[in-house]
């Protein structure tokens, strides 16, 4: 049995504010002003890094970061722009999501039955099944005992894109942004980049 | 058993056109010119953004947005660019896929197998296997029933970035946008944030 | 049984070089300068689009590109910014991780279990559990074969974005970008798109 599903319907736009249809606003900067001076008023395109290194006590731990990609964006002293957050791990993940921890434990209890870590029981017949037909992962020929890990930053995704309007994250109003640790204990990097003007 | 795998190995590159290798377009723009009004020929940075509300009728709906984000590019009037497309809502996901709704009802059903909600009778021994052990969501502990929305949107993932080329979102020929609902029936938010020249 | 999570809780940053906290390089450049031939030291926005076409042998494969990816950042000639980089097939992925073969080969047969194909036998009760209920994928019912390959798109993302910093890829000493074929043995398109100065 499955829900019959819309095939490429567009959706019934319900307005958000009082008028129907999307809301639009339009951040186009031009160059029409010549009169001496103009070239301190041309749009200013600034990039700003900042790395986050990350030593987790636990061995998985959602961090929130959203702070610090907000910090990042008034350091830009961007207006408008993008900031790219990416893990610069292959065990870590970065998340957008509610700050419940309810919800934190339900994806961390859900992560390890679809990823079952080999370094503890398998939490029922489907973690069981889904670890490797081998006996372990194949990738702790090498001494690690994180493959879960890798799987579990596959799941989650390394990276986010958070779009900067008026000088702020433009997220909803339950977005969070976190840093998913999922074989911590040891210092692990985080880039935040920031892009526009 | 499994398949073996190339590790590390560059494709052998099938030529997509008539020549050997990777097709190369350079869109690179130079500021040689310094004589009067060279400054209008500048290159000049476009931010556009743009809100979309969605109150799907179905609890559960996959509506396709190609065309929203076509709109959007077209108004910011950009020849080069990106577009960063993400739903602004925790249970909610942007695919990029095929418009094709049997695919979207073999998804859908999946989606359920894999992050079960537990508002309806699991759909086989796998689904109820990932259920929360607890019984229920530690989430609806607040009243909620969208647990599993959450571990969808952790799925398909909240975002895309569309490329943008000679004015055209630089899709593949089956790659259309979809805003896909996991717990509608209210009204959404979704931003297109357009940044190019 | 799950284990205790940080709800919200900043991490404890640890030093990944000499000082505690975060490590902060700015790359905003000003248009302070007035004086003749000022403009060609305006900040230049530079866009290169570079296709690749894969044929792989094998119906499923990863295929290593980080050094395509560093190529066109190179061809680009940018200091700072950003790379796309896009499948632009909806049964291919592309993924940032490990170059390990072991760890490859444990990732397809997980995916396998998680996004069982129908033209091979399930590989364990679980794979057999998620795949569709209707005996086969709605979406071969015009001839195709390759429905778990729309769902491993889904579970790996179609693509990422990787940050430039100084001309360089900003990875970490892991992360390598991946090509993952998962319906091969015909001409596929990936898109690779630098955007920056």
């Amino acid at each position: 049995m499955f829900a019959p599903l819309a095939d490429g319907k567009r959706a019934a736009g319900l307005p958000f504010g009082a008028t129907q249809g999307s809301k639009l606003v339009v951040h186009a900067r031009g160059l029409q002003n010549r009169e001496p001076g103009f070239e301190s008023r041309l749009p200013c395109l600034k990039f700003h890094t900042v790395y986050r290194t990350f030593n987790t006590e636990r061995r998985r731990e959602f961090v929130r970061i959203t702070e610090d990609v907000e910090d990042a964006v008034r350091e830009a002293g961007i207006q408008e722009g993008m900031v790219l957050v990416a893990a610069m791990h292959i065990t870590a993940a970065v998340w957008i999501n509610d700050d419940e921890p309810g919800l934190q434990a339900d994806t961390l209890e859900w992560l390890d039955k679809i990823a079952p870590p080999s370094w503890k029981e398998p939490d029922g017949e489907t973690a069981r099944d889904l670890l490797p037909n081998a006996g372990d992962y194949r990738h702790h020929r090498g001494g690690e005992d994180n493959g879960d890990a890798h799987l579990k930053n596959l799941l989650v995704h390394h990276q986010v894109i958070v779009p900067v309007t008026d000088g702020r994250l433009d997220l909803g109003p339950w977005q969070q942004v976190f840093y998913c640790e999922f074989d911590g204990g040891r210092p692990k990097r985080l880039v935040i980049k920031v892009m526009g003007e």
